[in-house]
């Protein structure tokens, strides 16, 4: 995925409908967590087992939601300047100690 | 960002605990959902002018949440055999209809 | 507030719904996060001051997201066996210690 | 639980405090949208199983979370003048409405 060619899109989105001032990391932080409780809503009344078995609708709907979380995700690392590559490359190593295969 | 290189480094590192047990789609949204909110509270008590300007480490706090709201979500993609580049173009062209530019 | 009371009729009602085997703690702490998701996301385009002075409509859909949390709250309490006043009791006199007032 | 008593209690310690102008109902929202996820984050590797039989140690920390969401929910009420009790009655009628017994 083109993280940088997808922040300029939702950035042209954004300009377009004079958004910007929506868009305070702030906001975004609220929006995107949302976002991940309507994912997780998905799940709430399932087993474990069902949701490792869904349905066509169900795989849909989550598919639409993770792109929800996705979108705001890649919004709020732009507005406060964050390279989410090189961020999750940090945190691997950190999992990494924290977590020693045994 | 290489999400299917990414998604298999983490199922690596899922395998070589045995935490595919715990990975059902299920939790993995619980988890994302928990990472989203740990993120939101760094902003909690801010105002959004405040939320534009952070300082060096609130970045690097956000930072460190982005990176885990980001591999929770490459994870319960991967998981429910989810494709988000295809999923995030899908919702582009919706928002696109959604939110016309007047 | 009576809470007990509102305990027993949640029970009541998920007794004649046949709902038991759907809550479980883990399933109940998920609907609670989702409907606080709901409550926030009222909010979540709004200024600080425009929160401070909803109309009519906006104070009549928070009002129905925050019974939606009581709801839940009162209910993963009662099937976990917590005091909720008890524990609010204490949570307070932890406040008091952890926030001196100057 | 008396809520008035427990209100008015969270006012005064917010006044001496000066926390006012932090305690708009966005950032409340946010706060108990928070809390709520602390909550959940301590069941979301157990199985619902496990979630039904909680240890002491994990039954002091949900009462831990429980009271920070009553909290929470007790002052966005507050500030937003809204009677939890009326509103949870009324959302108790809807519900029976919602979902019949068959």
């Amino acid at each position: 995925m083109d993280l940088r060619r997808l922040q300029n899109r939702l950035q042209a989105f954004a300009d377009a409908r004079d958004w910007n001032q929506f868009h305070s990391p702030k906001n975004l932080a609220m929006a995107l967590s949302v976002e991940a409780a309507e994912l997780q809503e998905i799940f709430q009344w399932m087993t474990e087992a069902q949701s490792r078995e869904l349905s066509a609708s169900q795989r849909t709907a989550l598919a639409d939601e993770i792109a929800d979380v996705q979108i705001y995700l890649a919004r709020i690392a732009d507005m406060a300047n964050i390279d989410i590559e090189a961020a999750v490359e940090k945190k691997l190593v950190k999992n990494a100690m924290k977590y020693p295969v045994i």
